[in-house]
């Protein structure tokens, strides 16, 4: 049975961002051909995968042609049309994670709603189909308003402290959890297989831009108690499988003022916080992942050496043509680790590509990754 | 100074092989774009670059058309009219490793010239314009005949113990060499910068397969002496340093029985041990000639986990389209990374891929190497 003509597999890929990007490239590797979906043409991932369909994520024709030529289909980003994706599940297509398990996280409120029916710890929350500020109070802050759709790296989610803060609440269909003083936040990434063979990636620690709620600097592995990471670990598998999940997940979770562990965010996906794992790990989360949707044997998750990540983001104020200030700079810098996604546009917040940095020594490192950002600087031209 | 508008570079590469394929990988993580110039539609490298020039690497009007397209030029081969690339470096293209070097290394003579110039160990030789029974005699057996140009992978080589080899010896214009009985056969990977910054990677040792002469098992590090190690390094690098070399350089060295190291040979490329560099080492050999190339500072070469490489050849008797074989069983041995080059033929002793083991312990990892040799197979179709 274990035998591949080449190509291994034609994998579809919904999403043509750097996710998708780092996917193929494992892919291709394993020796699987690539088609990816995006509507932008000459994506970072159709850039590397030599066959892109420009489409919509939400166009059914297109999402049918990718799955129909192709032998099994995964997704980079969350906001797809699942009805289009069930409909092919039933019509014996492979989409893996399943668009079951999609359509039930990319609804915040369906998220929250599964993980509590698992029993999963998480903040207490309730539904706020239209947001009032009566219906705020009655909640009471401090809270997190979180839209049930469409928000990513920090879009979507408000933090309000008090009814001061309403004005920045978003007008839409949500739900609002306890807001959760949490000592560090935390991500384990945890890749499950078609047969259900589990692998947890060491846990490592998100630290967050104070505004906007976009990860600043990862760290991995995180320095927390040997007890506290295999409860990270414990809860953050028991999360995938309640799930049903095939594929790689990202669990983000908060670390109490008690102690205790709650699962914050479940990311359907390959993670940002896993983007360390290319160079540091023994498998990567790219190859992890594919190695579960196609239903090979998962790898070995063990780190090799500390790392540390930062994203490189756009400057504010630039957009157009990208302009990369202080490569040679921070490439000087032993262990540093630059990845370009390769946008054709650079835009403020934008993330244009990470730096992984490597070090015997996580203190290093980390003060190796401040200096990068000191140096790396994305602007944009000034005439696009 | 320290200012790239994206791309940072476009970058041509002579060669659509396995080496450029990961050449490309590591280009366009470090923001650059390819141009691939290779006879074969979709070649490996093609396949990821997104932009190939399907032509000879002897065709004067396709090399000018690349060197002109791209910012600077490199190479996965040594077989390429040095000629025309000698003239469009003179037109101010920028070509590394130098057309000059291409052309004194391609031909072995002359490479042999160059290094007992330069004052490198090397065995004694002389070179051989017409091959005969008398003059082998006159120089003595046991002995190397090596064809000046053409030869890679063990093609161009011959071994001849006695006159009674001399039915095996090449008809073509040659060096001979002493035959040196090696204890092992090791190779220093050294990057050398445009500003003439070096850096070397751990000595490795390479395992030939007793007919062909080629690569059978890599062992990173290699098992000799620190002493050892070190005077393999400095040999290495002032290899390079002799030759004025820019890029990264495979160096092959004979450690003999009473200890000596002798420059066997030089390839003026990334080369095939240090494929393990991409898991293993803090920067990998791609990337740290790309580096070289584009004058970007040298990245560290440490190395994370001892590392064990076998090539993936195709099997006797078998043309066509490739059939993989124990792929999944290969996955499931902890700190195995495969790579599939995406070759569209196999072909007996074709390389059509390499697996990388990973593992604190080097004898374990030479052991899994050992049982991955056992269960992948790359056939071909019976009816391509």
């Amino acid at each position: 049975m274990d035998v591949f003509p080449y190509p291994v597999a034609r994998i579809g890929i919904i999403g043509g961002g750097q996710l998708g990007r780092m996917m193929v490239k494992a892919a291709k590797r394993l020796g699987c051909t690539c088609v990816v979906l995006d509507p932008t043409p000459g994506s970072p991932a159709g850039q590397v995968s030599g066959h892109q369909i420009v489409g919509d994520y939400h166009d059914p024709a297109k999402l049918r042609e990718l799955c129909e030529s192709c032998d099994v289909t995964t997704f980079d980003i969350e906001d797809i049309d699942s009805d289009t994706l069930e409909e092919l599940a039933r019509e014996g297509r492979r989409i893996y994670p399943s668009p079951r398990v999609l359509a039930v996280i990319q609804d915040k409120l369906t998220q929250k709603q599964a993980l509590t029916d698992a029993g999963i710890a998480t903040a207490p929350f309730i539904p706020m189909p239209e947001p009032t500020p009566e219906a705020f109070a009655a909640f009471g802050y401090p809270l997190v308003q979180k839209a049930r759709r469409g928000g990513y790296d920090g879009r979507g989610v408000v933090v309000m402290r008090s009814a001061a803060d309403y004005p920045q609440h978003l007008p839409v269909p949500s739900l609002v959890e306890r807001f959760i003083p949490a000592t560090k936040e935390l991500a384990v990434l945890v890749a499950r297989g078609r047969d259900g063979d589990c692998r947890c990636y060491p846990v490592v620690e998100m630290q967050m831009r104070p505004a906007g709620n976009m990860l600043d600097m990862l760290l991995a592995p995180a320095e927390v108690s040997r007890v506290t990471a295999a409860a990270a670990a414990s809860l953050a598998q028991r999360t995938v499988e309640s799930l049903d999940g095939v594929g790689v997940f990202g669990i983000e979770l908060f670390l109490t003022e008690t102690g205790d562990l709650m699962v914050n965010e479940v990311a359907p996906r390959t993670h940002n916080s896993g983007h360390h794992t290319i160079e540091a790990n023994m498998t990567d989360q790219f190859e992890q992942h594919l190695r579960a949707v196609l239903g090979l044997p998962l790898g070995a998750t063990d780190q090799l050496s500390p790392a540390v990540m930062i994203n490189l983001l756009g400057a504010p104020g630039h957009r157009g043509r990208p302009v990369i200030k202080g490569l040679a700079a921070a490439l000087a810098i032993p262990g540093v680790c630059v990845h370009i996604y390769g946008k054709a546009a650079a835009a403020p917040l934008r993330k244009m590509g990470h730096v992984t940095v490597l070090d015997r020594d996580l203190a290093s490192a980390r003060h190796k990754a401040e200096r990068v950002r000191a140096i790396i600087e994305i602007t944009a031209e000034d005439h696009p």
